[in-house]
């Protein structure tokens, strides 16, 4: 088998991964440090020419990405190996490409995805976190688990998650469906699990930051399924801090989706 | 059960864990920002008087520990829980205290250790590591783990290792005991393990750097007798890089040693 060697105009497929405590977000932005930015600098610099990339989506200032997808249009022909090696070889230290895939010319990362699954990682003990201080949000007092899984569970399904999210999220529709959402206690992290098909600004941090309130006995569980009808951002808590979060993987194929259902378990 | 309140003079036994990569080592020096300067700084905050605290060993600039007891006089009486939390809260980032207890008067940190504990991270992919790069060093090409495995086994014992440690190593005796070494692979990670009743400057990274050798065919694991044998520090491969070492656990009872014999297989 040859390693691919991809024609000018191949539109390919990054796979790439992100630490974001670093960035103002995914987004390219005037003035700020982001990480598209970042991606398209070095790409630029390797084919010689402007290019233009494409995410899945955005993510939010110091949010992580294990799997963010992202396409762009090769200006110039280049080796796939060369071309991760090169751009591995050039990219911060805390931007990596994990692999690349050729794609069909009308492919869209974005407008293509099907699906996106997220985490959410928190600390839960009195001494405080230091080799993962950058990827959880610590909780010093114990948590109530059980109130935090019955307030998580009225949210799978499809619903209006304007109480949710960012007050100033802009989207013809603030409907989307949590295909399945789970708490995961892994060692002495609990770990919010949650796909759907798409998410609005800041709704997983929205939804953590009001099952902790519910967790610390501030709110009731069953005051969740009022949060969401109310479509009132003000209802919900706080906004839970951005490091703790880490998109997980972007589904091209609702196999894919449901696969992270049946790992999630289907409520 | 009260929690414990310390009188002034008792002689306390700080666990801490740290990241080496912002400091140049453990060991105060001038000039220079160091894990113990740092932790002084606080105490003697905290105390409001000098405080000058004794760690179990030294650690090399960018190295890290999951455990390094320290031990240090109280100037002023102090309740358990405030001292940790007070630590904590003044300490910088990567300098956590996991735990604290109270220790006899002639107990020391460093004298009283019997045996200590480390580890080497070795990522062993083509993709370059992401939230893990300040932990583990990254070698791209295959590295063969049977050789590896096969110059590790003589060092386990005793054995003058002056090849493996620094030239500069000041020690009355480069003798020293290896009770357990292991190579452990988890996940995508090749990890050194290697427990003794104490080590030289520099020597578990200039013996990780030499099974490297090995694992890239530059060196013959049937060499590693030879290079032992030698008390030649020029006759080892390099010193492998800070960053992939942490110190795991200092001993101070025989039966702790014991059980990471048992752990590590006593080979």
């Amino acid at each position: 088998m040859t390693a691919p060697r991809y024609r000018a105009g191949q539109r390919v497929l990054l796979h790439l991964a992100y630490q974001g405590t670093a960035y103002a977000g995914w987004q390219v932005q005037p003035g700020q440090v982001t990480v598209q930015a970042a991606v398209e600098a070095v790409l630029s610099r390797l084919c010689d020419r402007p290019v233009r990339v494409h995410g899945a989506g955005r993510t939010d200032a110091g949010v992580h990405a294990e799997e963010m997808p992202a396409h762009f249009d090769l200006p110039r022909p280049f080796a796939a190996e060369a071309l991760v090696r090169g751009l591995n070889a050039l990219l911060p230290e805390d931007i990596v490409v994990r692999r690349l895939a050729a794609v069909d010319h009308d492919f869209h990362a974005r407008f293509a995805a099907v699906g996106k699954l997220y985490r959410y990682r928190i600390l839960n003990r009195a001494a405080p976190p230091l080799f993962r201080r950058r990827f959880v949000h610590w909780e010093r007092l114990a948590l109530d688990r059980a109130a935090m899984a019955d307030g998580l569970a009225p949210m799978v399904g499809e619903h209006d998650f304007s109480s949710l999210c960012a007050a100033d999220a802009d989207t013809t529709t603030r409907v989307r469906r949590v295909v399945a959402a789970q708490w995961r206690e892994t060692g002495d992290e609990l770990q919010l699990w949650i796909a759907g098909d798409g998410f609005l600004k800041h709704m997983v941090r929205t939804l953590a930051g009001t099952l902790l309130e519910i967790g610390r006995g501030r709110l009731q569980s069953s005051q969740m399924a009022a949060i969401l009808t109310a479509r009132d951002r003000r209802q919900a808590g706080p906004t839970a801090p951005a490091h703790g979060l880490c998109l997980m993987g972007v589904a091209y194929r609702p196999e894919e989706v449901e696969q992270w259902r049946a790992d999630l378990g289907d409520q």
